[in-house]
């Protein structure tokens, strides 16, 4: 065992809640002076600390952050950092780093796995012939093709875009909701989610949860989607009103659903469990071994260029 | 209900297994004067016979285009036509046409999606969090990423250059292996599958079925391929040793499988029912109604072409 002496090393504290097994300790007590939530010296070094990284979608408050008088970075493990009050980081001039390009690839690839899987029925195919029922039905469901199919991406940030590009490859045609329309895109921007639902034939749901974005994909937005329309949600859950959701799907209002992410997670809608036009995952969309490299990178980069005086690699803008 | 005077009509012979259930009557009724296999008047008409469309996978036999002396054109409704006796065709100078592009998008945008389920694990989370386990069992097993894989295509027809196509805008790197190099490719070619699967992280076969690649994913090339590596077979089951398939699933020995075709379908071997890195599909690959509408649209033109003198849609080359 490799003894270190963290005394020389800056001083970082790991914020993490019991309730997850989220942990950045491997990952940085070698390279910091790692201060832990239960450390008995708590009370003598919190004043101190001047960095702060958050394991996993732990909840970061107010009062969390008014523990840390010389607080001026918040370094977070995801791409969405709606765990975190914003509004006291801004009030503090705390900056904020998220996971930056670390899961870009891997969400946008497993959108896309969603909705192929959705569109053209795999995992129904899958559970259909695990039941020994191929033999039996000769008759399975006719599947929609992907070619000339329009999509519209809900938030066109880097996951939006890498959406877009693959997408692209397989012929369909993209459209965008985000806050403002890009320059230099070559896709149609609709300023209104219910504008762009009505003109696609699938959402991909990517953009950062906010107040402003809280249940955005609600009741009218479904409606105006319509019975072949299908919902893919690799974002947050709360962008997505579920119960409007389950209610469409179960009715048959809405075509299909490829979800990742929920409301209330690990909770999962058991209405949806017997459904064949639905794809339902554990929040897993960046869960691959690359990724999870990639953001030890991030993690320790954010927190080193600090400490050296330089920029930080992936600071949000906190609007 | 409409009389059609089917006299003046060109005369063409559906051929059809009584096994399958595959017709082609609605399709070719009004525009042709067709000869069902139970029609009283088959002998008086057999030998006038110049065209005959195959229903589905039906086997046409040396034995069965010996009873039309006059035939000049066969009209099949799959992109593999290995269920046709080419030999005997070829010998009696008998054309025969295939579904030409109909199929090749949706095949292509299939092997993709089974490909990102596989490598992302998007049935089995489906299947993890369907049987309630997400809440009781917080760790998943991490899945791969696409960016950087080399996928090594099996047989770079019109379906394995629409698959390259897709998996260059996840990242992958494409090589192939093919009867001949291809000019003006940017991929790598391997002369030998083997090799191929020695460089690749995945393998997609969509070669066609023929004497010369029967069981051409063979013990050897699974042994090449590894432990991490995956196999995708949309083209036909014949293609890979399915017993020795089987056999690296079950021990581990390869990474794992999106199988859309089997050996001796609709049996599928029950082995693999309980792994969670193989996604099992039941020859749905070109099951949408956009691929069948095209079908339908190449193969009444084939037939009407054939009767005008003109250029045929979809001639293959016997070799």
């Amino acid at each position: 065992m490799t003894t270190v002496q963290t005394e020389s090393l800056p001083l970082v504290f790991h914020h993490r809640s019991p309730q997850f097994s989220y942990t950045l300790t491997d990952w940085l007590q070698t390279r910091f002076q790692l201060l832990e939530p239960d450390d008995p010296n708590f009370p003598n070094l919190s004043h101190s600390v001047r960095a702060l990284a958050v394991a996993g979608p732990s909840p970061l408050t107010a009062e969390n952050i008014r523990q840390f008088p010389s607080l001026e970075l918040v370094v977070c493990g995801g791409v969405g950092v709606d765990h975190v009050d914003l509004a006291e980081c801004k009030r503090r001039g705390v900056k904020v780093t998220n996971a930056g390009d670390a899961f870009t690839a891997d969400v946008a690839d497993y959108a896309v796995g969603l909705l192929i899987d959705v569109w053209r029925r795999v995992s129904a195919a899958d559970r259909f012939v695990r039941a020994g029922l191929w033999p039996v039905h000769e008759i399975f469901p006719l599947a929609s093709k992907l070619g000339g199919k329009h999509v519209g991406i809900v938030g066109l940030g880097r996951i939006g875009f890498e959406v877009a590009k693959r997408l692209e490859a397989f012929g369909c045609e993209i459209a965008y909701n985000s806050r403002r329309k890009r320059t230099q895109v070559p896709y149609s921007y609709y300023a209104n989610v219910s504008d762009l639902a009505t003109n696609s034939d699938a959402l991909i749901v990517c953009c950062a949860s906010t107040k402003e974005t809280y249940h955005l994909i609600n009741k009218d937005v479904l409606t105006a989607l319509g019975k072949n329309g299908v919902v893919i949600n690799v974002g947050r859950g709360a962008l997505v009103d579920e119960k409007e959701l389950v209610k469409f799907l179960v009715q048959g209002e809405i075509g299909g659903a490829g979800l990742d992410v929920y409301e209330n997670e690990p909770h999962v809608p058991e209405e949806l469990f017997g459904l064949d036009n639905v794809v339902l995952s554990n929040h897993t969309a960046v869960c691959t071994p690359e990724s999870m490299a990639a953001l030890k990178s991030v993690v320790i980069g954010n927190l080193e260029a600090f400490f050296a005086n330089k920029p930080l690699l992936s600071q949000i803008v906190i609007e």
